[in-house]
């Protein structure tokens, strides 16, 4: 049975902006399921989903670079984190027919090996208990293993809200930012939040009911601010760096904190010369505050966590949704990573890739 | 009984480094002591000691600009922290002879007053059990009370060290960074210091005896981080601020602790064009790092406290010492101020303004 296994070549480091066809391109390609053979613990995997992420952008760069996360190979598949049926298995622990969660390729199907990096075979999350759940397959592969628990880190256990208190986010539309905004609202603070499009701003004041929003692209950040967080802010949940979290220390109270979850802004940009420098970060120790960045990944789990029993009670009572921008096929993956980048994707951006 | 009441007047406020003449000059006056009357609640002090510190250029500001500390008035005597004797005292709670503490004019004499912002009578500390110590007026007035707390705060709350671990300290022969090498000395750390002059870090080296030190004068700090913290760096003890905080970034390791106690290198630029902009700052969520600032004024005390009983272990047993750059006069308080922001104090600027 020879299918198609399309892919997301990597072709070349681009210095700003990827480019479709310069950096990266689809490939056509074909696998023999039925011929397909397996060494020992290894997996074949036909993907259903993939997450796509800013975060992989910084995987695009030369290899003497060091940074948190290992860097693509050029002439590779691209790789995220997605989701996965398991068709051929010779590892004890999965079984045909299994779905999984973890590090896979930009392709149709993918052979998990041993000792692969990140594409290693023990990196695979189970996700069975999601056959049978009322929630979608992508609820429990990244909202409530990635993305739920990145929002819920940042903001509840760093960022130790208070009711009453002020919260800034950025980017809270997006992945990361429309849970954010949902969960500070539900413990009882003042949420303003800053998109890049009037669709967007709709979003957040009129489904997610926030106490403010605004369009950073057409008003003046500073000016906002100062109108929308009248108080000061308390919390700055942080997605994009740059500018705005320069205007942003303007704007904070005394013990402020300062979450960093990613810094979009500065992501395609590789020349150091070029990168924004943040000027009042003497506010920091002006204000007694705090500017903390955390990766989800070192915080899976903490002590006397509530994010799982938070969740299910938030999306059960329907305090809290799970927004998505699904593009559908491997092949339009390139572009929807492009779209991310251009703040064109509404909530959590995921490529559906075949139907599980 | 007519007596000199020189003072430091403060006569305009400088857009860069402070001119003597010109921003801030010595006024020759004199008080009649014996018909001084007080109103209710007043004290007159003789003082004793002033203590320069940088963040006193921040006050040197016009009065429209928000900071986290009100600006000096012009025409007025500059305030300081200082101690002082009690000469005359109609509040109860002073007597003649009481030493005290707390923001007092840069002058021979000081006439303390009821609501009178800072300079405030219910603002003193008694350091009476000065006079029976071992220890100098200077130990109980500043490094007991204010740049001991700060440099412990910083390190040891803020900080949280663990044995092994690799510190650096800029500004580390200044007031508050020769305190703290030492402490992180005593506590197992690996210690590197930066200061500006050669005596400095032979100071660094061979009295205090730390691990490693260098003129960033003298060589690029990149390069003299690179070849002293080859195991990274996890607690940056920053007075300075600026490239040296940008270029630290970089040399961090994952869970690394910023902690900024001041930027001495920014406080003479009010142009926001000409401050220094901080590009590394994603560092700060690719390493899980936080950057935490502090007022010792908002950390006084803090629950099961053990600064008094550290401080007097260390003194005790010789662990720790306390350098002062001690200026004699009133009349040569300008100098000696604007020599800490050119480096040239070893330890903690003091004027010695009279005997007690």
């Amino acid at each position: 049975m020879v299918v198609s296994n399309k892919g997301v070549l990597f072709k070349a480091i681009p210095t700003g902006h990827p480019v479709i066809g310069e950096h990266f391109e689809v490939v056509d390609r074909t696998i023999d399921i039925e011929n397909f053979n397996l060494e020992e613990n290894e997996l074949l995997l036909k993907n259903v989903y993939i997450s796509l992420d800013p975060y992989m952008r910084e995987r695009m760069r030369e290899h003497y670079i060091e940074s948190y996360i290992p860097p693509f190979h050029v002439g590779k598949i691209m790789v995220g984190d997605g989701t996965s049926v398991v068709i051929k298995s010779t590892h004890p622990q999965y079984h045909e027919g299994d779905i999984v969660a973890g590090f896979t390729g930009w392709e149709e199907y993918t052979h998990i090996k041993e000792n692969d990096g990140d594409m290693d075979v023990t990196g695979r999350f189970c996700l069975n208990h999601a056959k049978d759940s009322s929630l979608s397959l992508t609820h429990h592969s990244f909202l409530l293993r990635v993305h739920g628990l990145t929002a819920y880190r940042g903001l509840i256990n760093f960022g130790t809200p208070k009711k009453g208190e002020t919260i800034y986010v950025s980017a809270a539309a997006g992945a990361i930012g429309h849970l954010v905004v949902q969960m500070a609202k539900i413990k009882g603070l003042h949420v303003i939040g800053s998109a890049g499009s009037d669709e967007k701003v709709d979003f957040l004041l009129n489904t997610l009911k926030i106490d403010a929003a605004f369009n950073y692209k057409k008003v003046d950040v500073n000016k906002a601010l100062s109108k929308h967080c009248p108080d000061g802010i308390d919390i700055y949940y942080d997605n994009v760096g740059g500018e705005t979290l320069d205007q942003v220390l303007k704007h904070c109270n005394r013990f402020a904190r300062v979450i960093v979850c990613g810094m979009i802004s500065q992501y395609n940009i590789r020349n150091q010369k070029e990168k924004y420098g943040i000027k009042n970060i003497e506010q920091v120790f002006m204000k007694s505050m705090s500017i903390i960045g955390f990766l989800v990944s070192d915080f899976w789990s903490v002590p006397n966590d509530n994010f799982g029993k938070d969740m299910e009670e938030w999306l059960d009572s329907g305090k809290l949704i799970y927004k998505e921008e699904t593009t559908v096929g491997i092949e339009n993956a390139p572009q929807a990573f492009l779209n991310m980048f251009a703040g064109k994707n509404l909530g959590k951006s995921v490529v559906k890739i075949s139907d599980f």
